[in-house]
């Protein structure tokens, strides 16, 4: 185990009704609000009207950014930053998915910042104060109601940048499982895949002696393995998604799953590349390219991947080589991800060999990324092969 | 699952080395610090020296209370509350285990508050705000370096009680698991069993629909069993130590393993009475007394204790009854008690049956205890009577 700094202030209410607490939780937090939401979803749903009546029982004046995109944009968040200053805004509320929450994490840090919130995300500034941020969760996926990583697109240089403070770690975060009845099938899917990977990224790591960390990596995703096709089969089971939505929020909680361990992360940013040109969900990317880059990678440490088919997806070891475990724990995963509906091909999303040699070298700009396996150039660009 | 409100807002420095970061850490928080300490050991290992030297070398002002009882006395934390006062103290640092730690956090809590400590501990305040507490902990057992409740014996009453609040949180809590080299084989044995029935109070409950937790639960057991062991035959064994340490955090702290599960914690209210006249450890209580609870209870739900088994002994089910599966985890839960040094009956720390009918009355003074199976006076003696 590495020695580690973790800390995690973010507070979670959590389960069926606990909507109806937001109003007395926002006004701790001050008389003027920034809403922020996205598509159109949350006025279909009621979502909107509920939440802002409660915040305008408790006379908290609301201004307010709505359609962020589902990769948040800079200018969305320098607007959402100029509206908060100019009004005198005290606290932030996002209502939403990833990219809600992302996006206001970035007018949390950005408002009080006296320069330009990129900054952050360029490295050339670290946040010293943040506005007070609180969150309602409609999407289980990305973790990012309990952590403090953004990540924000900046089109006019075409640059997909993340930042992780201390200070934009939410106050609260309302975790309604009832709120997620509504999310599609799709959408459902790639959340799943999202929160899986996540685990992956964290559990598949060179560094030794970490029993607890692993056996809490495996216990989410063998929980988002029990309840994901519930979850789809009936929108409106309250127990799978419930489980869902701990797990997502367990996956990616600042790394207490996985404490003095050291993450790879080399496949979000092979597929960062995909999902950036292409323009398919991130979910559906890594579904496609996660089970590639574990088969191009598994050798490093095979008795990881022996663990993982063994504890995760029960495979009988009996008989076989860990290699033969190893690859039957790879094959599982694929054939959950197919279950699940996602799809196992680049080819199957429109996306053909023509720009490997473009995704590959721009993966690897900053030099070989991973740490399971240092990728280079060439290693990024089999990955994508495979995954044609 | 259970809705649920969960916070942790506590810093952790954890690894080999992190003590140096001690002075760093404390200076954020003032210039006058109150030390809390137990009994000399920590002047013995070198660990008061490196201690005061660091706060010392930041310009920290150092004032001390020493020799907090096993059992902390509200008459120490009265005269630490006094002396914080008199000196303006900004700042509480415990360094020892969970006394000097719970101790600290009714100072912690004590001082800004106008009353007198013991109103929060029998219900008749509610702390609003605390001094700043960080901790240097030096026993893996009871998780208070990473929670909010806090345990004090108030003699002149005879009364044990406990008190738990968002304010009494370490701001920081620095685990180097090297401090715990010099532990002796009975504290490692005790602390062993504190942070295992830590576990099972959170474990062995109704809450239908909790698979996470219950899985992350049995993950902090198997790796305290898969540790403990080793720790016993080499206090130096490093990789031991630290699994121990971060296992005992992770059993109790504020429940992040438990989410949304009602708790049982009869066992810790039947332990107390027994330890509370008698004079014999927590740990070594409990492991006396929770195999005998496991065996009264576990017909409540018999595939929890199934699943225990299963999971954490590898108790093979194959043509066995649920029953026999469930008997043959509590066995195992003996067995491994004996095989790190606890005693198994009351007779072999000298507590006869001579006190049982007090014990047993003392324990539900307040009314029936427990929630996994309510347990009134005649159900409590029973135990006593079983354990003898």
């Amino acid at each position: 185990m590495n020695n580690f700094d973790f800390q995690n202030p973010t507070r979670i209410l959590f389960g069926e009704g606990t909507l109806a607490k937001l109003g007395q939780e926002a006004a701790a937090y001050g008389s003027k609000v920034l809403l922020m939401y996205g598509g159109g979803s949350i006025k279909r749903t009621g979502l909107y009207d509920n939440v802002t009546a409660q915040l305008r029982e408790r006379g908290i004046e609301v201004f307010e950014v709505g359609g962020v995109e589902p990769n948040p944009r800079l200018s969305t968040v320098r607007k959402a930053i100029e509206i908060s200053r100019a009004n005198g805004v005290q606290f932030i509320l996002a209502v939403g998915g990833g990219s809600a929450i992302d996006a206001a994490k970035a007018v949390a840090i950005g408002v009080p910042y006296e320069g330009d919130v990129w900054d952050f995300f360029v490295q050339k500034a670290q946040a010293k104060s943040a506005l007070p941020l609180g969150t309602v969760l409609t999407l289980s996926a990305t973790g990012t109601e309990m952590n403090g990583n953004t990540v924000i697109t900046n089109w006019e240089e075409n640059l997909k940048k993340g930042y992780g403070s201390l200070h934009a770690y939410p106050k609260f975060s309302i975790l309604d499982p009832t709120l997620t009845y509504t999310v599609p099938a799709d959408q459902t899917m790639n959340g799943t895949v999202d929160m899986m990977t996540h685990v992956f990224e964290q559990y598949f790591s060179l560094t030794p002696d970490t029993p607890l960390q692993e056996r809490m990596c495996e216990s989410v995703l063998q929980t988002v393995i029990e309840n994901a096709e519930s979850a789809l089969a009936n929108p409106e089971d309250y127990v799978a998604r419930a489980n869902l939505m701990l797990c997502g929020t367990y996956a990616l909680n600042g790394g207490f799953i996985s404490v003095g361990m050291r993450g790879d992360w080399a496949s979000h940013g092979i597929e960062h590349e995909v999902s950036g040109i292409y323009d398919i969900p991130h979910g559906t990317g890594l579904a496609i390219i996660y089970p590639n880059w574990m088969k191009y990678v598994y050798r490093e440490r095979i008795e990881r991947f022996a663990q993982y088919a063994v504890r995760v997806w029960k495979v009988n070891p009996d008989g076989k080589t860990d290699e033969e475990v190893a690859l039957a724990g790879i094959q599982a995963t694929r054939d959950f991800f197919t279950r699940i509906g996602a799809p196992s091909k680049l080819s199957e999303v429109g996306v053909g060999d023509e720009k490997i040699d473009v995704m590959a070298a721009e993966a690897v700009r900053f030099g070989p990324i991973g740490s399971f396996k240092k990728l280079n150039k060439d290693d990024v660009a089999e990955i994508y092969r495979m995954s044609l």
